[in-house]
């Protein structure tokens, strides 16, 4: 049994990671820590957990505590404190914060308006969306977990841009439930502003923005010029991007739905679907993908569930790879559909 | 042409006064005082009055402003520090807040922590439900505008009590869109909190319970039973309540329906439904009530939009009682219905 | 492993047993059918179980086919006719419709307009409210899975009307998400007429007010007038019902909190709560269930997900009793919390 | 006072129509026809219009019915029937369907599948988008009022493309509330469907996407490639689209502000918000439009309620012109802003 520890565990994520890790038979969670509830029992913060867990939220780790393996649910700026003190202790991190994300320390710097605390592992971190870095994942000690934004336009743009299959510049049209931004209340995400809505904002300066990039810029070898525009959305759980990319030239439909299916057809949390519907993703760690071709552009879409394979289950998803599990242990359920 | 002013209009319920009176042809809004946004044009903070406001918000109202009527849109307590000078220079008030509805001082004290400062035009106020006590209204200066809940329950209730057509205690079980909580965001508003769900809170503890027994027992001449739940509702705008309560003796359903037609078959702000339907009521300032006698309880129930006939339109309602005009005026225009 | 089959499966309730049963250790869903779908995939129709299940939709049960279980999820008036045969194979059954519910077939033809055609096994069914009868469940061959509305206010009022803590009426004032009216697209469940909006319907009329009653009759052994109210709230999964009943003569406080504690503290799917929130229980066998007493009244309150433990999840509940096995095999698993 | 009528008045654009003319001073509703609801008052199909209109629904206008004015709000096809005989008897026409806004029969043919019957009269037909072709519309008698995605688009687009500012394709990621969906019930508008999702449809394929089209291409003089994706959002009333197209050689933000300002800084309807937002529009004429420079992309914004600036409000406001009354006419109130 992996022994895991969660720091920061009093937000959306933490409860998503307590939920998951309850049912996995191969990682007990031994302890989680929050500033603010320590003391109190997790399942009184997160009644949701009555039943699952006995656990008391603390401070902080203990310094003699015997952890496999431990997952950082803290601000960015946070994780990166902790990390290095974790690695030299042996453990293994799943960072879901943004600071471990962007292989340029500079590009961080601009985006997050911090220097980089931690080149040394920065290097060292690799970029957990298993669907593509399987491999890199598996010999890693610390995986940057991706944003929800990034793993769900990633997903649904991969296959066109690592076959060249389309050229120029790629437009983001993502949609977010309230959940996306936190337990903590905003004007933003109070009831009566956003209810009845739907919000473009940060237009074009979302800092999920440069990991899109970066990661596309790799897959290509391209300088791509990515745009994109978050919206606020008023349901709570799921997510949907609606992309838009140029054919390059001689390509054909079938040429896309084939790199769609060479890519995902033996994927376990990938499904394709020709209209990506978020409920059937609800409380799993699925994605659907699906597209159009219309005219000379490709409309890519994907949806999930921004706690579970936006955040918190390819979290776990990652923690499996790393120990040498069965990618889906722990994973392996339904979403709710409706 | 009235000239009116709005004390602490930077909330929803300052914001729907200024929507009203815009296109009021008998009182024109010559002042709006917020302490947060003063100097900035109000259409700035409420986008949606754009075209139809050129005021800026002022810290507070000009000494010798010359003012016929002003409406306190300010916090309790707050009112009753505020209405002894307003009266004073002559001016006329509708206050939106709690602090003249409860007729006692000492239920005040008991429901809302503080000892009433004004104990004089506590006794001058009149409790403005048009329906009910029009004539009181008529000859008054200052208006205790009745709080959302209250109104909407005792508009469904006043037929059957004023009648003796029940008896024993009163049971209302109210459910509130969000924008009744105001506009400061808060965890019960936080959108991932309230969205999908529906919350009771402060069971038998709302401070509207003194609010809606005082009238009751002023309707019946008797110690009225009233037990009274609020549950949040994943609305924004719109409140139903549904109350409950026993037949007297020997009354048959025939009694009750012409109860209602006689109370309100000349009312123009309320209308019969068989099942009331707050989209019919949205926007305006239109009450929807119904009932339906089951053995020998009769289930009542009303819809209103709260900002409107349950806050601001009533205000504006009471307003035009006041000086001698038409009541519907300025508000004499539809619901949305969907 | 219990070999099972779904009759009716292709509503929100099938599709429910069929992402429950996919992951139960210890019955296997065999076939599943429907008339509309037969032929295609279930995973098709339902994309949510798409990597849980291979089978097909069938037009109906193979005559040979070797089932131990069958849940039927069909109509009332479907299920009385299924049940004698399936019962003359020695098959158990779990009658998700309302045939078996009412012992008395006056009061089922009085309630759903046709006449009882299988008296002799309604006399042998059970109703299947596991914390309630779990006793007589353990014995039965035809369990009758209580409705939605019956499950979440028996649960909240049984600890009261068992203990003779109340007396005299009943009142329930329940609200259900729109999954609880299936997945037949309806005027009252198009989104522009219930999305804005919370409805009253069927206000004491409703099939399930002599299921609530006749339970309650049987927890007291008197004549309890139950008045029914439901209302239509706008949200997909969940249900919430306030309900209020009068203390009887010399009942403390205290008398009610010991009796909650008493009926819930050892029970797996109830948790006791200050206040029940849907949130909490979505996508989960758990019912929340909570009180407040207002002067004489208790106000009796409970939260639950219509489709599982008001629904499917009960079913399986029932099926783990009638065959001996843990009565929280598959259905161990938290609510989403958010 | 003008006379009025409606065709086809039983849907939301009926009602809405209804609604805005009920407080017309210069347009009075004489007659509304609906096969459907023929002979019942119009307040009781549509609650929201008791007290503002006695008039009952007729099954067809009679004959020799004098009205200057009828707004068509029937499907598309019918339209093209009705209109010769109106025109033939001097009667000025809004048509609300889609039957005279493609210029080319050929266009209209391949997007709706039928032939266009009144070829004369298509040709004589105006585009209603007053901000645009204001002047034309003034001499008209036949007015092809726009679909609600094309007015929100182009409005959000012409500043642009008129002046030469964007070159290239043109992506077009609409969003729509699901009164746009008509008032009968379907699969797509069942609330367990879509109240929980964000959903695209039609995608390359909606018929809004040639009406786009024509009118880009006539303000540029290309041939512009249009991308149009829309979705179906869980709100009811608002709509926002937000497009995409990429600077042309040498333009700067500044440009790109001055063409927003002059285009828009004297019409009555359309406000500059630097993220437009749907509350304010709802239940208003008025259209917020937006925009932001994102390296060399544009990103054009703009919201409004789909059932009046988007439907009924723009008919109501050609028609203000036709007549040659103020614009604003009737239609001079403000949004819900929350």
């Amino acid at each position: 049994m992996i022994k895991a520890a969660v720091i920061g565990g009093s937000g959306y994520t933490g409860g998503e990671l307590a939920r998951i890790l309850s049912r996995h038979p191969g990682i007990s969670l031994e302890a989680m820590t929050s500033r603010q509830n320590s003391g109190r029992p997790i399942a009184e913060v997160m009644p949701f957990l009555r039943g699952f867990t006995d656990l008391e939220f603390v401070e902080q780790l203990p310094e003699n505590g015997d952890y496999d393996l431990v997952f950082l649910a803290t601000p960015h700026t946070a994780s990166m404190r902790l990390v290095p003190q974790l690695m030299d202790r042996g453990i293994k991190v799943v960072d879901l914060s943004a600071d471990y994300r962007l292989k340029d320390p500079k590009e961080y710097e601009e985006w997050y308006g911090h220097q980089h605390a931690d080149a040394a592992n920065l290097e060292r971190a690799v970029y957990g969306l298993p669907e593509l870095f399987r491999d890199h994942i598996r010999g890693a000690d610390l995986v940057a977990n991706p944003g929800c934004y990034p793993t769900c336009t990633i997903l649904s743009l991969a296959p066109l841009l690592r076959g060249g299959l389309v050229e120029g510049k790629v437009i983001v049209d993502a949609k977010s439930g309230t959940s996306g931004a936190g337990q903590e209340p905003t004007r933003s995400t109070h009831h009566p502003n956003c209810a009845v809505s739907i919000t473009p904002y940060k237009v074009g300066d979302h800092r999920h923005t440069p990991e899109i990039k970066e990661v596309l810029d790799g897959l290509t070898g391209k300088d791509i010029d990515v745009i994109f525009t978050p919206h606020l959305l008023p349901i709570v759980r799921g997510m949907l991007t609606t992309s838009y990319a140029t054919l390059a030239d001689g390509v054909a439909q079938e040429d896309i739905a084939m790199a769609y299916r060479s890519a995902y057809d033996e994927e376990r949390f990938v499904h394709l679907a020709s209209v990506p519907a978020i409920p059937a993703t609800v409380g799993s760690n699925f994605c659907e993908v699906g597209f159009k071709v219309v005219g000379t552009t490709v409309v890519a879409m994907a949806a999930l569930d921004n706690l579970v394979k936006g955040a918190a289950g390819q979290a776990v998803q990652n923690a499996n790879i790393l120990f040498k599990m069965d990618e889906a242990t722990g994973l392996d359920f339904p979403g709710l559909g409706v």
